[in-house]
């Protein structure tokens, strides 16, 4: 099978020019066919503060009202997403620029929660891996925004380590899938404020082990910092179910990721 | 030849909430293959008006700096274009939206003017006539920004009307290309003043007749409003080019202007 990279990539570097120029530069030249999740950075949060439309956050999640949709709907799927394509243009790399309503890309469902209304968030139902296909096939790179539909007129804002997952997982009927999630840290690191401790190689024996409440460590807890216990739940569930590789690290060192040199790379073995 | 549709809707419509949605509704239920091409409308303006960015006009064109081409972008290739194309996925019509950087669609050049400077304003250069055709056989509808690029990684702002043009011309290599253009007006008026007197079918020499200073009319001048001439004068050019139609008239009357009902029908004879 032809290997397939989906790379998510964050605020972090969205919000840095340079890097971010950098980073598109790097990716470009990536001959394997490619798909490109990117999630949303500060600048809708600066317009919508800008546009004096009050951004509600309830337990951590903000909430996405029609306002704040229509802004993410811009800057998403609009600057972010236009302005990614156009660099790679420039880097002779031919990509197409997608939201989930584009070609039926990504299809989800408000998202139901019997307490909080999260408004117009997505979960995801289901990838058009055809239409990714088809256009992969023609040598041309998909741009992914985290903005989905329903099918039924309305967009929906939906997190993009969940699409970048989803869309790694559809298409490893198709592709040797290896899925890379850049954030700001080296990797799935055990002393969280030390980037040298970064793991190379995590299996699921290795997690286990890393979980489990170390007696005599400090504090007594888990050796991974709590907030990347979903992800890598998330990442062992992506290999179940047909991913082969999963690479955490920095979007700065994207060829080393690539190359194995850097970053925690997880298996399922 | 396959019949194709090369439609563009102005400011008119897409500020109306109601009539668009009644509109992409019968878009939608054409059976052709079919590319739309959207203008811009006025919430790029409120936006740049509410984020106090000043809009220039010189001789009546809009200046696009650096902050303004941001704001379109953003709301020509983000909230328009993936509003109308979640509403055409409601409507069972499977649409993509592309803006002229997504697969190299529509390529152009910053204008070059010897004593107004534009700003990042487009001319275009050329259509990826493959790219449009290969999604038209998969039975996907297109949604064409006015957003075009340079190929160096610069978004540039485009006329609606001269895309709509240029793909149809272009296209017209490959389907028998229809060219219909939406304004407010009922279609070519004899009396500017009177929806009645339009004229039903529109050949070059009765363009020449009417265009002929009419010594008796009150002014003495053409019997067309002045603002018209670019627009027919292009769509002469336009069939000249291969284009097999143009017709202009109102978007509510989309049904009558494909069956030929309603509109002004322009046609090389």
């Amino acid at each position: 099978m032809t290997k397939l990279y989906v790379i998510k990539i964050g605020g972090h570097i969205i919000d840095d020019e340079k890097k971010l120029s950098v980073f598109l530069k790097e990716f470009a030249s990536i001959d394997d066919k490619k798909i490109l999740v990117h999630g949303g950075g500060k600048l809708a949060t600066r317009i919508a503060e800008q546009l004096k439309i009050p951004q509600r956050v309830v337990e951590g999640r903000r909430i996405t009202d029609e306002e704040t949709l229509k802004i993410v709907t811009m800057v998403y799927g609009g600057y972010i997403n236009k302005s990614i394509v156009a660099q790679l243009q420039a880097a002779n790399c031919n990509a197409i620029g997608l939201c989930g309503a584009d070609g039926d890309a990504v299809l989800a469902h408000k998202r139901a929660h019997p307490v909080i209304d999260y408004g117009f968030v997505g979960d995801v139902d289901a990838i058009n891996t055809g239409l990714l296909q088809n256009l992969l096939e023609q040598n041309i790179t998909i741009v992914l925004a985290p903005i989905t539909h329903n099918q039924q007129g309305q967009l929906l804002n939906t997190n993009a380590d969940t699409i970048a997952q989803e869309v790694a997982k559809a298409m490893s009927n198709l592709y040797q899938v290896e899925l890379i999630y850049s954030f700001e840290k080296k990797g799935v690191l055990l002393d969280v404020n030390d980037e040298s401790t970064a793991v190379r190689k995590l299996n699921r024996a290795y997690y286990e082990q890393l979980k489990q409440p170390a007696g005599s460590a400090p504090g007594g807890g888990s050796k991974i910092v709590a907030g990347m216990l979903p992800k890598l739940d998330n990442a062992f569930a992506a290999l179940k179910s047909g991913v082969k590789k999963v690479i955490i690290g920095k979007a700065e060192d994207l060829k080393e990721l690539i190359a194995g040199t850097a970053g925690t790379t997880i298996v399922d073995e």
